[in-house]
Parts: C-alpha cells; structure tokens; sequence
C-alpha cells in the first residue's frame, strides 16, 4: 500500500460540505470515497486535511489516502480528474510517507474570506465572495485583525456546540486588504476552532461599519464568551487557501 | 421621457442569450423590458449595443431606454438592481442625448476570449473561461492575431446564416496574453459578424496547437469562405468587455 498525498481545489457551492454523512451523500469526501474505491476495487478512505462546512470552498485543500492500484501519481491524478465533477479538481497527486495524515500532521492553516464591499453585485464572482453593501474601513478592519495575532484563547469566535480540548490557538497573520471593491482577508494560524475564520470576518466586518471599535477585539477575546463577539459570517464567502506540513 | 443609457454585467450561463424571443422568455433583454415595464406601468422597450449568444457574458454591455419615471438615475439602478437576478448587475444609469441609440450609436466594441489552458479544471471561473487541455503556442496565436488586425473581408469568420450588408469590418487590436494557466484574447473593432469573435477564437486556438500555422490566417481571409477558418469555440469563453460611442 502506498500513502499518496494530493492536493484538491472545489467550489463548495453545491455541496453538504467536506464530511462524509454517511454511503452516497452529496459532500467532497464522500465524492473522492466513491471514486478511489471505484479504482481500488475495495474501500478507501480519505483524510482531508480539516473539514469544510457546507458552501465553503477550498483553493488548497490536502487529503491522503492509501492505495494499491499501482498506477502512476499523475496516473491516478488524470483518473481522479477524469470522473470527478466539475466544481472538483485535484491539483496534484504525490507518494507521501508512510505515517504521514493530512490531518494530524498539518502545522499551519491558511484561509481567506472575500468580500464584495459594493451596492452593486460581482455577477461573476458571486460564489466565491461575501457582498456588504456599505462601505467598509479597511484600516479599521486591519487595525482590529492586528489583535488577533498571537496565541489567544479563541474561545469567543468558536461556535458554542463545539467540543473541543482547549480553544486556545495561535494566529500567525490576520490581513485585510482592499483591491478595488475587493476586501480580502488572508488568516494563517495553527489551527481554528468551528467557525473561528467565519466569525472573524463577521466581527471584522462589524469594525469596518464602525458598528465596533478595532481595540473592542482584546475586550473580546478576554470575555471567552461567543457572545461577545460579531456574526458568523456567510460561508460562501470563505476559501480554504493552503495547508503547511514540518 | 428621459432617453437613460446604462452598464450592465451578466454571466450568461443560464440565459437563452441577449435578444427577447417573446413575453416572459429567459433572456437579458426580456428580463429588462418586463423589470422596466413594471417600473413604468407601461411598456419599455430596451436597446442593446450588440446581442450576445446563449451563454456568452457581459462586463459592460450598454443599453438605452426612454422612461417618464421620474425617479433620479441611482434610484433606476438601485430599482433594476434590487430586482435583477443575482447573476445580472447594472453598473451605472445616467441620461443620455434625446437620440442616443446603443446599438446605432456604437463605434468600437471590445470583446475577451478566455481560455483555461490546463488538464486541471479551474472549478471557480469554469462557467467563464474555455478550458483546452494541450499546451498553446501564445506567440503563435498573437503573431497570427496580428494579421486579423485592420480592415478586412471577414466572410470567412462569419456563421454561414447570417445575413448583412457587407462582411467588411475593422479589427483595431487584437492582442493575447496569458497569465500563467489563463490565456486572454482580447479583440477590438467596429463591429463584429455573427460569431466572429468565437470563430477568431477557435482559429487561434488551433495556431496555439500547431495545427494552423499564423501565416494561415492571410489565406483564410483571402478565402472569404467559413470553412477556411477554424471551429466556432465555445460561448461560454466569450465576455462582451465594452462599448465605445463618439
């Protein structure tokens, strides 16, 4: 058996999003299950490497699964690309080592929330991006995201039916930037809790509208109550960008 | 009545095209007539620069209308935009001269070409790009656009069914870039013949794979005959990018 790791991109539109619910749903892993046990001739399992909710996308998501099929990994890579469907592709397909997990071995996580700060609609982008009509102050938006760098304990932008070990996790980077109508959030860190990148940019956005205060983010983080946070921001507008391994 | 000129984007994808074909048909154009006939209580008949297939999309298509509405332009665009569906946007409504005609007023029109040039589909822009597997040739493909470029007999990219005066037309660039996977054929002229822009495509596309040489395109304009130039490529590749008027 060889452990191959790949690396897949979807737009989560249609999906019920990354985690298989059970034999013949409509979600990523249940997908690429259906189709590597098709060319395996037994059951295969694949390990993404974290889940997305449904509607969410992903630019970089990393799976690894064992197989014995004997084909090349560009082989296996065209056969995958060949019968997934359209809004699924893997990027690339490469012989990991033996123990490696796309999971439990990933040591950063990179996500983006996009949003379309127009009155008017993005048409061709709608999928992919958040709309706020009003217009948004990205200093602001970057000023308060500057506080949530650093080791913390997240426990105020984690979805309260969590269950978890610790909600403390470390944010490397939190940057807002602007091009054009475009603001885009970039989100690295060790790990996130349930709808951490969401809630977020729901509380981000709130900083933009100058509903908040970028400095009401450390008030935040102190009161360790989902409460005092923003909004769980719509997951269409959220991209899972790329996933770091030692 | 007002004469109002105005900037609309749709993605084409799930429209029947641009031109109505009866009373509630699914069509840009019928969208707009029923949208501003409500508005105004009575009918609005709607003007476009250029029709645009099934399919094919639209960065800056112009239309005109004449309305007695009274409203101020940004409350017609905030009007269309809030019943619009979410894959058709109007950028911008102002008022134009009494006679002002969009399609009669034209005198440059540009349109893009998109192509997707990888065996790995790009699942978030694959209703707008055209995706060829094998790697093209861009230097081929600009050096044989530039001989498009000027004013030429375009018989031979032109759909055998339509019907015009005359199939001269003037090509004032031609240009294709690429950008990493993405290869962007942008074309600018006075006007375009039913399927131009898509049978240019198609021909390139072929000088990019080798099977058509840039030379080639001197006898397929010299042919004034369809079958000497390339396939029509795909509508959903095609963006009508802009119009320009005196």
């Amino acid at each position: 058996m060889v452990n191959y790791k790949a690396i897949l991109q979807y737009e989560g539109t249609r999906y019920r999003g990354w985690q298989t619910q059970g034999n013949t749903d409509n979600t990523i892993q249940g997908k690429l299950e259906a189709l590597l046990t098709r060319m395996e001739g037994e059951p295969v399992e694949v390990h993404g490497s974290g889940r997305t909710d449904a509607g969410v996308h992903a630019a970089g998501q990393v799976i690894n699964f064992r197989s014995s099929c004997g084909k090349s990994t560009s082989e296996i890579r065209d056969y995958m690309n060949q019968y997934l469907p359209e809004d699924i592709a893997v990027l690339s397909v490469e012989e990991a080592a033996p123990r490696f997990h796309a999971r439990l071995n990933a040591v950063r996580k990179t996500y983006a929330y996009r949003i379309w700060n127009s009155p008017i609609q993005n048409v061709f982008e709608r999928k992919i991006l958040t709309q706020v009509e009003e217009p948004l102050d990205v200093e602001a938006m970057q000023k308060a995201a500057s506080y949530l760098e650093g080791e913390h304990d997240f426990k105020s932008f984690c979805s309260v039916h969590a269950q978890v070990e610790t909600t403390v996790r470390t944010i490397y980077a939190c940057i807002v930037s602007r091009r054009e109508d475009e603001i885009y959030i970039r989100v690295t860190g060790n790990g996130f809790l349930y709808n951490m990148v969401r809630i977020i940019a729901g509380t981000l956005i709130e900083v933009g509208a100058g509903k908040r205060q970028p400095e009401d983010i450390i008030k935040m983080l102190e009161a360790t109550d989902r409460q005092s946070a923003g909004p769980t921001a719509p997951a269409h507008g959220l991209t899972m960008i790329g996933i770091s391994y030692e």
